[in-house]
């Protein structure tokens, strides 16, 4: 990509210490340095080390979780800009409130919306990985700023690739188109099972006949585990089906009230996240695939403001 | 007051139920109703359900511990002007982030100034009480959409007066206007201690000869009870001075860490707070002090917008 040899930026995490080190080697950058604390009454305090006038600056905010980081972020992003940063981009791994897409109900907020517009006041563009686009079509929808998504799958299919003999299962017909691609590019079979959702903790799951694949390992495959109950009923019926080895792989590890824990007791032999957001179960890496989008748009910005 | 006879705003608590419905009472307002919930991702839900269209609306946040609060915030005010509010007000009882108001040190964040930039992009004005002006003259300076600061002390003072014989203490020479000005309405004496402070925690104070107050109840004075070492230390130097019957009165009661516990364990007879931020101390009602300038904010943006 011309002339982007020597942008160096200066790549700041708020919560992501791994994949910033990850993206400061492939970009050439430099980790920006801060101190931050908090009050006792509950205030923050940020205090940025590095010296960033007119220099391209990052930050990498995994929003999963999102109320308590949204403040700690703009402070971060506004002081790089008050201290003469070239441009401030935003690589959010995880990206939240993309769901209420729509007011179901009167009445309802519009979080995606109004999430969107305002965190779009305080950053020059946006990077993300696989966010929840169901509705909208385009982070340009709600977003004001240039944006770029990273798709998540081909890490996760580059990664299943070389793990053997495995079946893949998309836990129900939503995941069905997206497995479908990972199993075509890893080169192995894939199912999906059928899922009913009568709230955010109760879900059921039933599969196809797997008698022909029961010597094989299941990987459970989703774009974001969130509650877990979907992979906890698409474990038992996988266990119900008499299949024995079972992992689970996702894009985005969330964990909900310690679900990671209770995945890994209900029989799972592994699990297996991208480093999207940060989790000891992070063996995907993402960061190859953020470079282009991330050069792309430093210098979309550059040019603009020329 | 002209013109404001027939508004009858809706008022909503985004943690504020026993002020909202005293302000429903003053304003001949309804309380605004909503549900909300947290996803298991950590994403809130909110509807509003009443209606709002063409009516004045009036949400009350108390600000401390704001950072999970701050979006919250966003969403409900933002789709009260989605559905057709003919304006959206802030009563923030107590307002956060007024403390860092200068770059103290090379890179920290002016967190008060990008607060307040991002706050007044949702509401239309504000109203508040004893918020921390120290080195800003008004709120003017930060925020952009109209503002009121209302006064907790003659709140205090004024339930001081009907308390009968006691020694007003304010604890360092920064409360001395204060407290002087306090003790000039209620009638009572008052002393002042020295502050030496070392960190957020760590505090000494000494106070001048208080022997000729020592048959009288010492009530401490201050603005707002934060990690409250600063009244721990306060008590400690009155017993060691001989004052036996000791209490406490504070315009804001954040009580970090359960601060408030070990004030009454470290001797307090009573802690007395007004109802800014919702605590079991509150006694001292602020809800009077804020019907005219929130009637008179409603008939500013009223007009500026016709």
């Amino acid at each position: 990509m011309k002339n982007l040899s020597n942008i160096s930026p200066v790549i700041f995490s708020l919560n992501s210490e791994a994949l910033v080190a990850r993206l400061c080697k492939h970009l050439d950058g430099e980790t920006g340095n801060y101190t931050t604390r908090d009050f006792p009454d509950g205030e923050s305090y940020l205090c940025i080390k590095t010296d960033v006038y007119q220099r391209h600056c990052i930050v990498v905010a995994d929003m999963s979780r999102p109320n308590s980081k949204f403040l700690p972020l703009l402070f971060l992003a506004d002081t790089l800009r008050e201290l003469g940063a070239a441009s401030v981009g935003l690589i959010a791994p995880y990206l939240s409130y993309m769901r209420q897409d729509r007011r179901f109900l009167d009445g309802e907020a519009i979080t995606s919306k109004i999430f969107a517009k305002s965190l779009s006041h305080h950053i020059d563009y946006l990077v993300t990985v696989d966010p929840h686009l169901h509705r909208y079509h385009s982070l340009d929808e709600i977003y004001s700023v240039p944006s770029k998504v990273v798709q998540g799958a081909p890490a996760l299919a580059k990664w299943l690739k070389d793990q053997g003999d495995l079946l893949l299962v998309g836990p129900d017909s939503e995941s069905e188109q997206w497995v479908s691609d990972i199993a075509k590019y890893s080169g192995h079979p894939f199912i999906t099972g059928d899922k009913i959702r009568r709230g955010d903790r109760d879900v059921e799951i039933t599969l196809p006949d797997v008698s022909s694949y029961l010597g094989l390992t299941a990987v459970i495959i989703d774009d974001v585990i969130s509650s877990g109950q979907t992979i906890l009923c698409c474990i038992k019926a996988l266990h119900s089906a008499g299949v024995v080895n079972i992992k689970c792989a996702a894009v985005h590890g969330i964990f909900a009230d310690g679900v990671d824990q209770d995945l890994l007791n209900a029989g799972l032999s592994a699990l297996i996240t991208s480093n999207t957001i940060s989790h000891s179960s992070n063996v995907v890496d993402i960061s190859p695939l953020l470079i282009e989008p991330v050069l792309e748009c430093i210098l979309h910005v550059s040019q603009s403001t020329k």
